[in-house]
């Protein structure tokens, strides 16, 4: 915890917590992290892309390593255990294990991504993309809001953007790569739980829809021959929200909507929305998807209202693996804890490690499921039965054969 | 039609018709209806808060008035007769029975007021309401977008802002109070029909409405734990829309709506929005108030999500007199026209009137209802038949026993 408190004291933002890749804040966590990976036993570098790295070798040197980590970048105005807690808790296990001389038939290493939130250059998990040897070299062109290229400020950060496939690792070098992190939702909490294993990083998709209608003057067009784009996009809202009530696992949400032309006395004319679909099973996320759609073209034939769809992003499941489940919840039960398996809504590294090798997550309960916020919160009892529900997955770490 | 293409040409806005109290486009439209005034036969005058007035004696000098006219300010952006053709109606009228050196048993004042819409400073009805004696002199400290009092712009002006009150007429000088103006809304198109006889000017009540839900991670916040204040406000955009389509001649509207952060990912916290409620009896609009207040009660009850109501404005309904509609009525049969009635959902300068006399209001079909909106438009038909229904109520008008 005190940890965290260090961390998060690395900001841009006085009073607050923001830390964006590649920044003066994240030389200064990086820092910070590389000097308990050492004081852990560690051997430590920055990768070519700006990850920290810390390696804890095996039984003997240069074998295959179970990887641990998670990101040290923030969104803006962040809550302290983001990222962070996650290659907090894998130093203290490899300390702990050095604190005794113990060495497993396997290499560790713990990884601080430096950027997964993607707040800078509006393109994410940049760290883990380039270790997973999935790094879009488009994106070294991106621009964050200062004019600044990704590959300007890797320079400026006294990185050469031509060396970064050299931070992407093979299949042969990587067991597994397991991630704790915390909840970002009420699920734990709800059920009074410390901790739960992630059953898949859920799958999204995007869209803006667009809805055409007729203004008109408030008072003078009577009910029945208006084209309301609001009231329909009201029932479009409702629709969206029926249907991710409909299956457990599935969320759906209109979180954008913007009604013009936006004055109290006019009908308006012309709305925009968004939806964010996102499920455990990529099968459940489509056909959401379409019926939402259908949903939104039968409400716009009805009202004779234009419809419009545009499909923003989507990204399949990245399912964690059925023996890394397992074996996390041994170490789960071995702690005393119930089980509890659930899927991740929220988007993590593991989306990016899953490339080269398999993956598994292990969630801690945070404070009414409150983050991307100030008041994140976390517990110092559920921060310890988290970093020792990891050491148990890590001592007890059988790769798969 | 010529003359209402000659008053647009009076703009600020080089391509669009934009014309606000006071300025010199306004000047510039003053002269050109002195001008028509003038030719009309009649005395004219600029008043003492910017209306332009033009007097044709009845059969002996200094007889009460039969009261005509409507406004010559517009909206930003605005059409060409929203105003305009009133006034330009009732020159035409008095134009006609000066040709045939025709006196009545009444005077005729053709009035053309300088502010209804209220664009500049942002109170409506400024000319009216210096005629009915109802000035509100705190006005007179509203600012336009540059900072401008209106007490400075009448000033610069050449107006005395001291001299206001001699604006007002006396109930025994006005015999009553009679508007030709565009519909600005679909009803007389819908139904074939050239004119109809205004039964009341709609009162109206508005409010905004501001729902407190919990904002959250769009992908880690499972629906049944949501506090989805935008699902909320889509309840409540529909009840709206349900209550306004319940009784005939009610219209209700949400025009604005704003969800907050406002994020793909995020589920809305936060959203306000307007109601705008209209009817041509305050019964029915008071009822429906209470009906929508108590449908978002419930909404915001059932969701678990917080419910602050502000009132905003609300005005009663300004009647048209019986004894004046009548008259209508018959000077529409008169021209062979069939006979509708049908209440204003727009505010006009008849609300300010009713201080001192009893109004009435001829309304003329406009394209698809559309007004406030460079697309307004009239069949140069339709105005002739609304000037010649003018004229027949003037020529038959009788004075309340």
């Amino acid at each position: 915890m005190q940890r965290c408190e260090a961390l998060a004291k690395q900001s841009e933002l006085a009073g607050g917590l923001t830390r964006v890749f590649l920044s003066p804040q994240g030389r200064a966590a990086n820092e910070l992290v590389l000097g308990w990976m050492r004081e852990a036993g560690m051997q430590v570098r920055l990768d070519a892309v700006g990850n920290v790295v810390g390696r804890y070798e095996g039984e003997r040197a240069g074998l295959p390593c179970l990887m641990l980590g998670s990101h040290l970048d923030t969104v803006r105005n962040a809550g302290k255990y983001d990222g962070m807690l996650g290659v907090i808790s894998a130093i203290e296990c490899v300390a702990s294990l050095n604190s005794r001389n113990q060495r497993l038939p396997f290499a560790i290493e713990v990884i601080g991504f430096g950027d997964e939130e993607g707040v800078r250059f509006g393109t994410t998990l940049l760290g883990s993309r380039a270790v997973s040897g999935t790094f879009d070299f488009e994106a070294l062109k991106a621009k964050d809001a200062n004019g600044v290229s990704l590959e300007k400020a890797m320079r400026d950060f006294g990185l050469d953007p031509r060396r970064i496939a050299e931070a992407a690792r093979t299949k042969g070098e990587v067991l597994a790569y397991a991630e704790l992190h915390i909840e970002q939702g009420p699920v734990l909490e709800a059920e009074g739980l410390a901790v739960g294993v992630v059953t898949a990083i859920n799958g999204f998709s995007r869209l803006r829809v667009t809805l055409a209608g007729m203004a008109g003057h408030a008072g003078t067009v009577p009910m029945g021959l208006r084209r309301d784009a609001l009231a329909a996009a009201a029932e479009c809202v409702l629709a969206v929200e029926r249907i991710g009530r409909g299956e457990a696992d599935l969320v759906a949400t209109v979180g954008r909507i913007d009604a013009l032309p936006g004055a109290i006395n006019v009908i308006p004319g012309e709305v925009s929305f968004t939806a964010d679909v996102r499920a455990p099973r990529d099968e459940l996320r489509e056909h959401a998807v379409v019926s939402i759609l259908s949903e939104i073209e039968s409400i716009g034939k009805r009202r004779s209202i234009g419809v419009k769809v545009e499909k923003l992003q989507s990204q399949g499941v990245a399912a964690c693996a059925g023996w890394l489940m397992r074996q996390m919840d041994d170490a789960v039960a071995a702690e005393g804890l119930p089980l509890r398996r659930l899927p991740s809504g929220a988007g993590h590294d593991g989306m990016a490690m899953q490339a080269i090798t398999d993956i598994a997550m292990l969630f801690v309960r945070c404070k009414r499921g409150i983050s991307h916020n100030p008041a994140e919160s976390i517990s110092e009892a559920d921060a310890g039965a988290g970093a020792q529900v990891l050491a148990r997955f890590i001592s007890g770490f059988s790769p798969r054969r």
